[in-house]
């Protein structure tokens, strides 16, 4: 079956880097700026299919990300989680494990002449909230995310 | 500082579990059944601060409770998230890692005279859905994961 998060070439203005078993994209969703997805390099249908390789190079990922954006941006704090549940609105489903970095902050933050703000910190993430960016702050989000990396 | 996460023995009605890193409790809001939450079992304050052993264990127990509610419940998928929000209302915030799960259903499940359902199946769960249940219902839960965990 085709597989989206298999073929993401569409997305490559989006991608960041990437590790022996996931690639890192930016999220088209940037009202929580630096917000991220770490996509499994191999189709996965659960996180239960994960080998202990791969968790150990999601937790190395982890380690590098909160780091890097927390240099970047000043993030406070960070939410993950792997929902997959867009993947089961059609039959047969076909899930493809994938992570979802969501930084979180108690402060606004100016970057490209926008000021990004968290209202909702401390509370759960507002999914119904979406900014969506202009390919050139998009493209200045992710240089500032790889300049940080390499000194991470 | 006073860890809530770390004294959890006023939640020992809700404890199904525990493995070398990890203690697995039932959620109180069951609207999700089976509906569970792993604490570390010691303080650490991002994920970024786990070790590669403890993220083995995640991982195992991961598969372990992936498979046992399928068994018990009939689970479709599962939605997993390491948030943390809420430590962060106060000042200074004391987080503790730990991570929800929730199962996911794309049918009706009838259990001790209960019909679970989840509304919202395919789409991101919604944090605002509630359910708590009699003492009663709670242990018939606890009980039907612990049958099936002993066989998985």
């Amino acid at each position: 079956m085709d597989c989206s998060w298999c073929n993401l070439d569409s997305f490559s203005d989006y991608f960041i880097y990437d590790s022996e078993y996931f690639s890192v994209y930016l999220s088209e969703d940037q009202s929580l700026l630096g917000r991220l997805i770490l996509v499994l390099n191999r189709h996965a249908s659960s996180l239960s299919d994960l080998t202990h390789e791969e968790i150990h190079d999601f937790l190395s990922n982890v380690k590098i990300i909160e780091k890097t954006l927390t240099k970047a941006f000043g993030t406070t704090m960070f939410n993950w989680s792997c929902l997959m549940n867009n993947s089961f609105k059609k039959q047969p489903s076909f899930p493809h494990v994938h992570w979802h970095c969501r930084p979180r902050y108690a402060h606004d933050v100016s970057f490209t002449g926008l000021v990004f703000s968290d209202p909702d910190f401390a509370h759960h993430y507002n999914n119904k909230r979406k900014l969506f960016v202009s390919p050139e702050v998009r493209q200045s989000i992710i240089s500032a995310i790889r300049d940080n990396l390499s000194s991470v």
